[in-house]
């Protein structure tokens, strides 16, 4: 039992595309992740995810619009709806989701990691 | 599908204690909140509670300590835990647990709003 500082936990690493945990309630992980380029389109099947934008821009990406978040906005994509994020520059990220998710659903990618593999910080 | 500005549904109203929702995935919703003042001691016997602070100080009072939670900072209240929220001035305030979530858990209160009575905003 203790706080989380987002910003301290964001600072202490440098990877993007790969969410690290933070935090876990009823299930779900809270997770921080950097963002910069484009990532593969997926879809969960059986999760819905949500992205709260801390710092920079990120679109996401869906197959017939695209969100666009800047800080302090957050979407969630419903379980089984395409998407790809896309960061024009380096963006920070909280994610919510349960602790089932696997990071590119039901694609298999480079970026891959099972749910069982994320690092805890 | 749509995406949510913290500050924006925060300008949108004045009261304090009375959480309203702005989003919901997996059974959890997402709750934006206005704290002034001390609430009441309560505990949620089966949902863990998360607080990430946006503006404002929280002190998230427990029975053996305080955990002083500021701008960008969380923390979780594990299910069963006696809590008390104090803002010390105006704070606002993120919060995300299940949707079964009676905001003043086990206890009969002025604040008490059932899960079903919450306003979406």
């Amino acid at each position: 039992m203790h706080k989380v500082n987002l910003a301290e936990k964001l600072r202490s690493f440098d990877d993007t595309w790969v969410p690290k945990v933070v935090g876990e309630l009823n299930g779900q992980f809270v997770k921080v992740v950097k963002l910069e380029g484009e990532y593969v389109w997926h879809k969960h099947d059986n999760e819905d995810e949500m992205f709260l934008v801390v710092d920079g821009n990120v679109k996401i990406e869906l197959r017939d619009r695209t969100i666009d978040l800047h800080p302090g906005e957050f979407f969630v994509v419903p379980r089984g709806v395409e998407h790809k994020p896309v960061a024009p520059a380096l963006s920070q990220v909280v994610l919510f989701e349960p602790s089932t998710t696997r990071n590119t659903g039901d694609v298999d990618h480079a970026y891959t990691l099972e749910a069982n593999q994320l690092e805890r910080i």
